[in-house]
């Protein structure tokens, strides 16, 4: 349980994740806090606990970043990307504010907590089995995220472990099939995609055999999905691929799950995607316990 | 198959839907469409196609939302809250427009569909239970929504026919261990609750036992929250409570698990809640399939 | 003029007020500050002052939060819901600040203070009048508040005493003829609504004659409003509905006027509400005096 | 009961009119319609009825823009700045669409109608005093206007027939105690302001003497406001200005009420300004009556 | 290069400013900021250096709002409006903070920075050329700024010395023949615009020959534009114009350029407008230089 | 002046389009249109003028955007990309719709115009110059673009053919001098960059001599920026580089202008970058014409 060596909250800007945390809190609280009425204004502590053994902490900045947002405090016992457990029960961190703040921050905060350490969790598990099994390849996500809520999903992908895959639309392309029919040839979807993305965006082809393939990559690009092939058919087509375009990089992606993964690790392949790392994830079970005030005797 | 006798999406008002596909669309695509170029602005045919057989279809408006906004039309073959199946793959809907319109919308989409129609399939699958029991009460919701999302997530409780229970912190009262300390009693934490509640919003009292479960019924609390009770031991309290407040309503929540629901199914129980309709959810399988245009020849 | 003894901006998120004041600081000075070349940044001190005797003072947390934003200060000399006077002028608060910034907050938290203040000052008399008379009830507002301005306007009339009656129309559901002719009868209405609202939210039915009141009190509305009725058949409405339907809320409303008021207290009452409490409402006069520093003699 | 000859409806820009409409109905309805379950989508008409004899329709604007927000359409039977009445009850305006938008707009709609048909009411009442009087000013507002909605407010004073004065901060400068203190003498504050003002920004100067008045004139500015003056020292000190700067206009302030306003109509007093347009001003009545479908007998 | 006497940044509302720098960092890192994990959050100081020297120095307020929103501190060797150089590079200011928030905010600071000061610049010298020349009138601006970036582009005239001339279209009126053709005569015209533009905003009229300029100001107009005349032209029309109508503001406009402008300046031409101001203006080269910190010697 | 092969309009989301129109819209005109009232609804047309021969024309979408948001339509004569001219004004669109809305669009939707078709224009020269040349590589943009106006400036490039480099800095890494200090080594950077970035978003380095090049390619960035190279320099270290590396991308950044950049045109450099595509860039000159209607005559 040593601290991770990488600081991944430093990819975060403080911008977005304020915004965040103020769109957050208005959902959850758009006009009145009726029930703060009662709680006052006291200071408290309440503490973090993470009641799921095995955890991967992720989503942390967004936490803190919705407490400062409400003038409260976070300290941390364990580092993102740290496991929590074994016990059942483990203090991740300490909140300290305004009883009614805490209370405020609480939901949301705890809302976007479970949802990031369960997908950075099951993101651990199976790039693990890739460690495990000594692919040198990576494991990554899809853009199959919460709308609204891509930058925490694609965040826990980070911290555990596997790759992003594009964030969006406006970041490396991807070429369907839809595209190639509209302009009639791989090689021509690749010339225009290229004449837009200039030098700094990849393009990505998805390829339906390995003729498809070898058309993409003479056309110039650097990844080739092979999408919805049987395990043994994608390992004969990339070890084909990959023998004449070493320098591609080779996708594999639909219908894989964390059951079928491993049969898709080669050295011929370099990435596995799989949607299942954000729909229908687990989630980590955490709660926020507020600590009784010592002097609270009522008013 | 017969269509729903309700029509859900009339809860939805046409400036919320439209906030959210600007959002959702603004999320995905925030610049540059890059590959909008290669596939352009023919119109072309694109059908939805559930692969999930089971699933209780919920989202639609705010799929149609989504290609509103991009100048695309929706055409349903389904209506919300009808079960899809029993093929493996059924047609649910042919969205219509510009190319790379569909495409546009395609991922924002898709993901809010198999997200809402997943929890809509897992709270018909608890209520079901509750109907086949013969309980009178309802399987209700928690605030454990993602982050930004929740007017989705709700909405899909109402498909999925269970109860939302309160929207957010604004809306109904519910009164835990931290209000009552702040303010010495469960009988001041309501009176002070009503006094800005006034007669329109409902106060809940979180109670851990008989007496304070009193305590909150005498103080004019409308529902009693019986919060991790073993389910013998909360039987025994709703009882009681029934007994003398036959008004009062009794939730139960807290550790309900879809395996343990009909436990709580009880004459004296009104409302058991559980997170796991919103949290760690399965989703359902849809994807949306560009028709090829007869007269698509290449440029 | 002792201190009330529930601090009611409790009940007011951070991050609500937070934003309202960005927004009214933004429609105020949308682009230059001429004036504040001259004035520039030197730290003063300006006094709130009350010119209306009488007033209950109301929308501190507003205020406060206005000059918050441009990193001012404000000290209370008297606390939400306190009368100021009877002295012709009351000093009511001290701001520091840079006086640029003090004289940009001005005018929009000043707007806020004389209409908060406004309506506070006349719910407390109508809710005063409830009081000597002896009547159990609540005197309510309604949604007839200004657009965009609302949560100012419902927060003032808790200030006041009275009852904010429902925030918005996601809050309590209210039915009336065109919901009842819709679907056929009341009893539709309230069974459809009940479907979606749940328990956790009231359904409240407009009726016209006792025999409506029977059937929306049968079907399980909780309140019941009679709408437009002259006083005395309100009252004898009121008795016989109450005398078979004990639990159910009875709300007059509709034509009734500060002075018509009285008319509608008795047993069989609970509610009453009017339009007036929010529109066409005095204001309070409030005004903001910069303190001549004493070092000030010009550049 | 002529139409006006002038159509101020195209003073408002579209893009204003669209964004707070959508702000006022997210206000209204921030999340559910539950009501709208019961309502449905079927097209009805509504009736938008004036029960304020003598008002001064004004607001017409944004009661479309709110509707066509909606999906509905308004078709006016009254124009901008007509006077509705004289029977008690005047139709004035007929809504079209699908029943749930119709109510969804309702309440923000008319909220916004009845505080700009007031406040176009009383501007007109006063100006209507100076037309009798043969006074040749302009009665004006002031930035007493409510946070959030002073484009309505302003607006229906130029309905009014009444001078909007600026409009906020970024608009004509007015320098006043505090800005003079700061540099020193009000010959340096005018020069400075001039220096950011330019020639297309006018500046006017609050005098509390004739003095203050002759050198705010010296410096160059183009308005002085006579601030708090009884009406006899106002006049006296008025005429003197306008002697000596005939270009100069003169603006009465400060303590203006109705009844004394006519104490400051002089041929040298240009301007006078009341807070009391938009401060504590009386609404006018107007409801909204959807007209039962013929055809609508129960689901 | 000593301090100029007006501190132009107290024009600059805080709201604007942060509103604006939240944007501006918004769009240049919309998700993550990847290389922010390795350069972390160590503290750096950053040196500001300008290498165009002559540079009239603007845009500090937005530079510093910037960082301000980044959580780091500027510290200003040079003030707002003074001239850089002569040095070939000159230390302008020194920013503080994490080193990963000093680069997040490089990039949008500096873009200001560079755009404002070039603006400044050109100002200058083209107001110099009006001093030089003893011309008494103002060089002005016009509305052909950048979209979305207008307060900065406005504010660099300011400290440039020259006139912004109206900010917008909400701001002085401005007729064209447009409007003319509209209603039917420069009368009618103005006469209409004084209707809502009251004392407080001022109208200007284009027009094309003396005739035009003569009814425009016996109809009130407070400025005549003459729109593209030839020099010589211009002249005799401006000096005949202001024989009769002395208070009128002659402003010369259309087709003027850097080279061309000294042949506007007389006595009887108040204030030439040109668009080069901001169109097509050079850019002052501006460079942020982290300092290497002496104890980093890697992780 | 054929028809560009490329329709470069589909890579802007209508959403982007939309948003940004409504935002310049909202600068130019926030609250009132006073000259609106003179000019009316009646239906115009308005001639797109451009008097800048030899003008790349871009910016289309966004000037129908801000139009279409108005209500308005416009028809192209020319298509983004055509070189206008050679006559000295070139008809390139008329724009229809009621008189008020074309000129409240006239100024946000010109300003674009100029400023986009100016960076085309050059980009396309700089660009014709590579051709010229025989050179293989690309001319680039930078991330110098004006605050706020990215979308439009990043747009103009691609419309003259060069590439635009990274969009931002969630796009492609470039890791800079700070970085590598920061962690201590180019190899240790880019290992930590890579970890975060995975297979879809390149690394690029600044190097400042060849071993730095040689340590960033072995460490397995993509991109190599010489930076601040004299031209003959950076050609002996691209070419070392390249016959080591010969799939790395050598970009050549620093210093150049229009001037120098022939001097960069190497087989071993594939990229020179430079900020005056989008500093200090010439505008092209647009007007827009609104053509008097025939049977307009006054009121």
């Amino acid at each position: 349980m040593s601290l991770p060596s990488r600081d991944l909250s430093q990819t975060l800007p403080p911008h977005a994740l304020n915004r965040l945390a103020k769109e957050w809190l208005m959902e959850d609280t758009p006009n009145f806090d009726l029930a703060g009425l009662c709680v006052g204004s006291q200071e408290v502590k309440a503490h973090l606990l993470c009641k799921s053994p095995g955890t991967v902490l992720a989503g942390c900045p967004f936490f803190s970043a919705v407490f400062t947002e409400l003038g409260c405090t976070v300290e941390w016992t364990y580092a993102e990307g740290q496991i929590l457990g074994p016990d059942p029960v483990t203090l991740t961190a300490v909140v300290t504010g305004p009883a009614r703040c805490v209370l405020l921050g609480e939901r949301p905060a705890l809302n976007c907590m479970a949802r990031a350490s369960g997908i950075a969790t099951r993101c651990a598990q199976l790039q693990g089995l890739a460690q495990t099994a000594g692919w040198h390849g990576q494991v990554a996500g899809t853009r199959k995220t919460t709308p609204g809520f891509r930058l925490v999903e694609k965040y826990s992908m980070l911290v555990g472990g596997v790759s992003t895959h594009r964030h969006d639309l406006s970041s490396m392309v991807m070429l369907k099939d839809n595209h190639v029919w509209a302009v009639g040839s791989i090689t021509q979807a690749v010339a225009d995609a290229r004449s837009v993305c200039g030098f700094s965006t990849k393009i990505e082809v998805e390829c339906r055999s390995q003729e498809e393939g070898r058309e993409a990559a003479v056309a110039g690009a650097e990844i080739i999905m092979l999408d919805n092939f049987k395990p043994e058919d994608l390992l004969a087509t990339a070890r084909a691929l990959k023998q004449d375009f070493p320098g591609v990089i080779i996708e594999a992606s639909g219908g894989v799950t964390p059951e079928t993964l491993p049969q898709y690790f080669s050295p011929h392949v370099d990435v596995v995607s799989l949607g299942c790392l954000t729909q229908g994830c687990p989630i980590s079970d955490f709660s926020l316990k507020v600590q009784r005030p010592e002097t609270q005797t009522g008013r």
